[in-house]
């Protein structure tokens, strides 16, 4: 019988490491969801299965949390196992850890709905193949690191804004901004230097509505306290604006010793 | 004794893919630059052996002619081997295959310069291991298309332009911005309604200098004629604007057959 458990391994590539030859957070995003993926295709519930029913998986929010990025041209593994099924949500968790030594790296949550493809409407997960999904919950696996709690910030007066356009490199099949360039257009809205001189521990994301190409993003980011950060993206809708994605970062201080 | 041609197998990542479900052309390029290092690694040249001695690959030009580019969740193969090795310059060629099936999808040359990393001037290649370098050449190799020539056209006046700022997505451990990203913000230049309506036969692209995080780049687009557009991206230097790559995309209008 197959593990609850998947594992995969992946490799930090050049073109994806930032300056400190580490990892760039989107991409390691990207190899998470791609677990996510593989882990569901293998056991029924992957994209291929549920596309021709008008069903699909839409990832609603992600939490990162790294003592460690993997480091530039090293194997690294994402773990990923589903915690727990319920109709309308499932929670899914990642380990990250170096393939070699199978240290661990870091930890990942996610949450994630299903929906009717052609409503857009919430789809009853359990309603699909009787419910077998139930049966690769794995609640006892550990995954230490605080759940995808809400993020309650709100956008604040004195945030400073940047302005992104959203162009042919940013969306998916549907015409939608992607999880993952969300992720790099928010790490963008911090200087080199402040990259330089800050650790990202973690990273939260609320996935709360679609944008397209075209939409013209304003993020506002405030910082409720020395080493958390709020951003609030949002989109032009009629006259007023429509929030798409929430993140926090939690980051530290940090001298550089790399290399 | 190992193979004058090397050959990976990559695969064509949802989120790597377009609204089209076919890779970016960023994305085959990333993979085409691992391919080049590999090649390189595996047969004592790659940066691992160079950077040590203080010197390092760059790349000049970059050009990609496609018949179909790899779609969604297929794998594909790049080839790559050295045209010929001179005392400035190598040539390197590649052809893109369906894994499956070995079908050619498209060629690739490029050309590349040795510099030292200290001083940044260009370093004799034929003096690294006594001119080793020559012996992996196979001139022979067919590659059916046109070499990477100048892009001749100029800057004119009735161009459109963008600006794009580079940030810490954009740069690599140089703080230079990532030959890859230059293409990804090329064809961002484009809409999403003209990559519906085109198709890219071949991009051309040169990298004539250095841009860095916090450069606002303008990417002027003219249109020389029905099929080809250039690119010319320029930074700011002093009071004037600097050339920083240049390049040029051939397209043919296409109704949309996909799916």
């Amino acid at each position: 019988m197959m593990n609850k458990t998947g594992r995969y391994t992946f490799l930090a590539e050049p073109f994806h490491c930032d300056f400190q030859r580490r990892l760039f957070a989107s991409c390691l995003g990207n190899d998470m969801l791609n677990a996510a993926e593989y882990h569901s295709r293998e056991r029924g519930f992957g994209m291929d299965f549920l596309n021709p029913l008008g069903l699909t998986w839409v990832l609603s929010r992600l939490s990162i949390e790294m003592d460690e990025m993997p480091r530039e041209l090293t194997h690294y593994d994402v773990e990923t196992w589903c915690e727990s099924a319920m109709r309308y949500f499932t929670k899914r968790n990642f380990r990250i850890c170096d393939t070699d030594t199978s240290r661990t790296l870091g930890y990942g949550r996610s949450v994630w709905a299903m929906i009717d493809t052609t409503r857009r409407t919430p789809a009853d997960i359990l309603a699909v193949k009787d419910g077998e999904i139930v049966r690769w919950a794995a609640p006892d696996e550990p995954c230490p690191i605080a759940p995808c709690n809400r993020i309650t910030a709100k956008a604040e007066a004195e945030a400073r804004t940047v302005e992104k356009t959203m162009n042919y490199s940013d969306v998916d099949v549907n015409g939608h901004v992607n999880s993952v360039k969300y992720i790099e257009h928010i790490l963008d809205a911090f200087s080199l230097d402040w990259h330089r001189s800050h650790k990202i521990r973690r990273l939260d994301i609320a996935y709360v509505a679609e944008s397209h190409a075209g939409d013209t993003l304003t993020l506002s980011v405030s910082q409720p306290d020395e080493e958390t950060y709020v951003v609030i993206v949002t989109r032009p809708a009629d006259s007023k604006r429509q929030e798409v994605v929430r993140a926090k970062i939690r980051a530290s201080i940090s001298k550089q010793v790399d290399e």
